[in-house]
């Protein structure tokens, strides 16, 4: 590590980058490689002799740069978006150079500080109650992805319940969702050892555009009280990945309060959307929960990975995940002055991670957060216009943020072929290399998600998809034809 | 994200850097600020417009470095390093800037192509067995750290047991290890529910330099085994956290195995010295392992975090995390083509780390690694010859890799003044700014550890540190005859 030779291949290597950006719409945004392509391209074994960067770069752009799928591109409209922007790039290069592991405070007190602070800020920008707020006994702590945040709540959950009712309770505990949760949370529950039949992914249908109804809630926990189980944690959604819908929070929240549940609010997407006055609606009921979880890497130009999570009860995360192994005591933690983010997640170690966040909110400012939001969520009603204007087209369920559901409509209530004709029209798309966007299915039906959230994403690029996505189903529907 | 501003300010951020470690060596190694002292210097909430990055690198310089705990100045020698290089920085770089989500294949196929490459060269590189390559059943995979690699293996290894035993089997699992492990261990058995009181964490003592005995493994199965209960995981070390103990890995192994057992190899610090033909024999018997892990991110100048797990049967991880969301259903893993690495791991999403990585294998070549890490040990060895020559200190258990383990030594067998020197040696070291090192306790003593692994220690840097600590013993030492 030599401070020269840093400043001098830094500076290559951020042309490097820079040019990418300024030629990122030459790529296709899908990579069309197969697998295994790249295993022919590469030697057996590491050299062992250095090579030069300029060799590095040549097979970046000959040899890596085909295998990647441009999630950076305007025209990236699959999943959600993960957003990069200068700040959030800025801080990310800030965080690899200082390289500290922040495992404790001692460890580099700026870290835990610095997190503890932004977390409040954007706890503020999103309006959360009190108890939220590092000043008491809560917090926020950013984790690497939603589903580690719902890891660590249910966890902290289960423990809570165990530590009064004994480990045998734990074939009892139940939780709960709709099924349109995210795949995380069964992911969360295999890991925690939470029996997969008391696991209700309770059913959610058009009629509330795929919220989860709290009758069904309700029923589904006097069921389980009746044959003598435990309801131990919900889990509510606002943004769904499938379709964006908005779980009744405040509905939900009194259902687990009165039956001790803990409940975990998974924003993931949408928490971005609701520092916009207009949007933050669709959180109200967020006093009832006991964690609430927004990804900043997803729409808030914050570099990967920056998943915020806030508790009510940080001590419930501390009494679950804590160790004190000799070799990290020191005074500090000792004496309980601090915080030590070891203890609030699975890792031991992590990154800086705040530094990103704060550089992303102080070099653009919350009013043009709430812009660059606006602009996508306008953009994304503009497409849904167009899609219920095209007789060809149906909106499958109503947008609320940047995602438009869709697919070519059904003729004679022949869903069957109609699914067929979607995914064909999946494939043609992406194929294509012009845009990128990908499906989920709603009551069976196969639709496409377009989701508008790329930085780089101007109205032409949803205009250009849109036109793209118009002219592919033409060709389609009238092969069908014949 | 404007590619023009991205550069200039990108270019503006490389000078910072190199100016940052240009000076490094400035800067206390301990930062010496107190609990709380960022909260006064920043503002209550963000900003409503945008800042300035002079604002922001101001605020860094003046702010944030002061709480900033410099694990890659030369004179960091606490805990283990975590190398940053300007390979790994690079790739840092790069890997932020795609800032692509490489959950499964086809959300970047250069990522998880590129990955399984890397951890199959770096295998070569450690003569790893082969079932332990990508072309069979195993492969390598890139967890952030070692704590979540212990937690996936000890999952997989869980369920493997549970699917064949029936869930309620849960509260009879016993997990093995030494004293000495890693607390990870007794985390993962946390979160995986293993009952703490069926965590056998064996006596270790200075008879083996704290490595486990098998009679002591073999001891503990045999009596649980008549309690009626099921041994199932056991975690070897090599390197262990507090002195670098080695655990006989194949005469474990053959416990391990005979009582079907999984078997991980923790080397998280020292499975980077193992790519030398001179230290390859300490992870001998690796082959009756079924995982093993090490972190490029400590001594391998890969920029944290890098953790690596290689595994023998990849489908017992898989079937313990496989989720498959019909959002993220596409062909070529519905094929069976691909690897999908969402299933290797806790989270969904992942980085693309794996090019920080090559880029360290390639602009460095496995000759100036080994150089690298042989540099590093043989300045550990001078260290240790220097201590036990010193008629005040004590060398506490013998230097295997570059860690050295001493004290100031005890006087008439006064263990408590002893420690209590010890402590206040530790304090006074640590304050002065000039180096920062830290402890451990072996059979009740206060160990100081030293550990020499940041890429810009040199020589100096390490004679210079033993000059404080002997300054400092002298003069307490001094006053205590006083």
């Amino acid at each position: 590590m030599d401070s020269e030779q840093l400043r001098e291949y830094g500076h290559r290597m951020v042309d490097f980058i820079a040019d990418y950006y300024k030629t990122i719409e030459t790529f296709p945004v899908l990579s069309q490689v197969q697998p295994g392509y790249l295993h022919n391209l590469l030697p057996d074994s590491a050299p062992d002799q250095p090579e030069t960067l300029e060799q590095v770069l040549d097979d970046v752009k000959e040899k890596i740069l085909p295998g990647v799928t441009h999630w950076q591109s305007p025209s990236f409209f699959a999943y959600y978006p993960a957003n990069s922007s200068v700040a959030g790039f800025l801080g990310e290069m800030l965080s690899a150079a200082l390289n500290i592991v922040g495992f404790s405070w001692v460890s580099s007190p700026a870290a835990t500080e610095l997190e503890m602070i932004v977390l409040d800020w954007f706890a503020k920008l999103l309006n959360l109650p009190e108890q939220f707020l590092s000043r008491g006994n809560g917090g926020g702590v950013i984790q690497g992805t939603a589903s580690e945040a719902i890891l660590v709540v249910m966890i902290a959950a289960r423990d809570k319940v165990l530590r009064s009712l004994g480990k045998k309770a734990l074939e009892k505990l139940v939780v709960y969702s709709s099924d349109q949760t995210h795949s995380s949370l069964l992911k969360a529950c295999q890991i925690a050892g939470i029996h997969l039949e008391n696991c209700r992914m309770l059913k959610t249908d058009s009629s509330t555009n795929y919220a989860l109804r709290p009758e069904s809630l309700q029923e589904a926990v006097s069921g389980d009280l009746e044959a003598g189980l435990i309801p131990f944690f919900l889990c509510g959604t606002v943004g769904t990945t499938s379709s964006t819908a908005v779980d009744p929070l405040a509905e939900l929240g009194k259902i687990a309060k009165s039956n001790e549940m803990w409940f975990h609010v998974d924003a993931a997407y949408a928490g971005s959307a609701c520092i916009c006055p207009e949007y933050r609606q669709y959180i109200d009921g967020v006093e009832t929960a006991d964690s609430f979880n927004m990804n900043a890497h997803k729409w808030f130009l914050t570099n990967f990975d920056c998943s915020l999570l806030w508790v009510k009860d940080r001590y419930a995360l501390t009494e679950a995940l804590s160790t004190n192994p000799e070799f990290l005591k020191n005074k500090a933690s000792q004496a309980n002055l601090v915080v030590d983010y070891k203890d609030w997640q699975i890792p031991l170690g992590r990154r800086f991670r705040s530094l990103k966040l704060w550089m992303v909110l102080r070099l653009y400012g919350a009013e043009t957060l709430k812009s660059y939001i606006r602009n996508h969520i306008k953009l994304a009603k503009d497409l849904e216009q167009l899609v219920s204007q095209d007789p060809n087209f149906e909106v499958v369920t109503p947008r609320i943020f940047s995602l438009v559901c869709f697919r070519i409509a059904a003729v004679d209530n022949d869903e069957k072929t109609c699914n067929n004709l979607n995914r064909s029209l999946l494939d043609a798309v992406n194929s294509s290399g012009k845009l990128f966007i990908s499906h989920t299915t709603l009551s069976g039906k196969f639709v496409l998600r377009l989701a508008i959230g790329a930085p780089l994403t101007e109205e032409k690029h949803v205009m250009d998809a849109w036109k793209v996505i118009q002219e592919e189903a033409s060709f389609l529907l009238a092969s069908q034809v014949k």
